[in-house]
């Protein structure tokens, strides 16, 4: 099994967790889309240069967002303040970004910016978790060397799978 | 409260799925000793230079290792394979510090090294998840601008908390 699900079927007491997180953060009750949280996923994720991350959580923010596949590849190719998405969406990747290099490089004065735009407490909140969970989920991933799908447009199948049913422990 | 403990009484969601995780992962069976795997997970947040989980994790794997806090003290000050532990420690710790950086950096050669000095697969998966992991709490503690303890004796006395009743979501 490519990615990350090779190792949740190696170790699914650990699984069990990660997965838990990922249906709380990404799939949970929240003021941000299920599309705009799959999207800071994937922005970090293509930061690290975590191909099958960036590539998996990419499709779900395609499948997901009202500008779809352009608008997903368009904002994962550039900085967070030229991506089309709105001036709050812009100001949350751009937290999350700085999350992704070192936590301590948020500063006050973009926390206030997002504010300003409209963010919520709890959705810059969430947008640390998420940035900084996959920092956790790109180097699991890459640094156990797992493989990626031989054909991209598997990423869109377990979108498809992944909207439906939600992030779980896959069944051997 | 402190660090993390603010962050999982603000969002108990999330909170429970971390400290799901972190129990699993630190406290759960597992061949690596308690003391060792806080030593991982004390090692990757000193060199993210994360004060508050070097210091709690510090605290925790001192109070569990044979060497207590000397011991806890030179590994942590030093590289991976200067530290005063096992050989296969030191793989461990090598293998986790490449993951705390990007996780592409973990090579055949340092897997293979680890494996001939009696490293077995579950304890190399897991080394790199708890490093993983840690660079996520990293993140979460320093990208939210959590306080440090004005004590550091405070650092022991949770880890005396945490060794007898383990990851818990701090209940208000």
């Amino acid at each position: 099994m490519p990615g990350i699900r090779g190792l949740l079927a190696y170790r699914p007491e650990t699984a069990e967790a990660l997965m838990h997180l990922a249906e709380v953060l990404l799939r949970g009750e929240s003021t941000l889309s299920r599309g705009e949280r799959e999207l800071i996923a994937a922005y970090v994720s293509r930061g690290n240069e975590c191909e099958y991350c960036s590539g998996s959580h990419g499709a779900s923010a395609a499948a997901l967002l009202p500008g779809g596949a352009e608008q997903v590849a368009e904002t994962l190719a550039g900085a967070a303040c030229d991506a089309p998405v709105s001036a709050k969406m812009r100001a949350l990747l751009e937290i999350a970004s700085l999350v992704r290099v070192d936590g301590r490089l948020v500063s006050e004065e973009v926390v206030e910016k997002a504010r300003v735009l409209g963010a919520t407490d709890r959705e810059i909140h969430d947008t640390v978790l998420i940035a900084a969970t996959f920092c956790m989920f790109n180097r699991y991933v890459d640094g156990l060397a797992t493989s990626v799908p031989d054909d991209p447009a598997q990423y869109a199948m377990s979108a498809a799978h992944l909207i439906r049913h939600g992030y779980q422990v896959p069944r051997p």
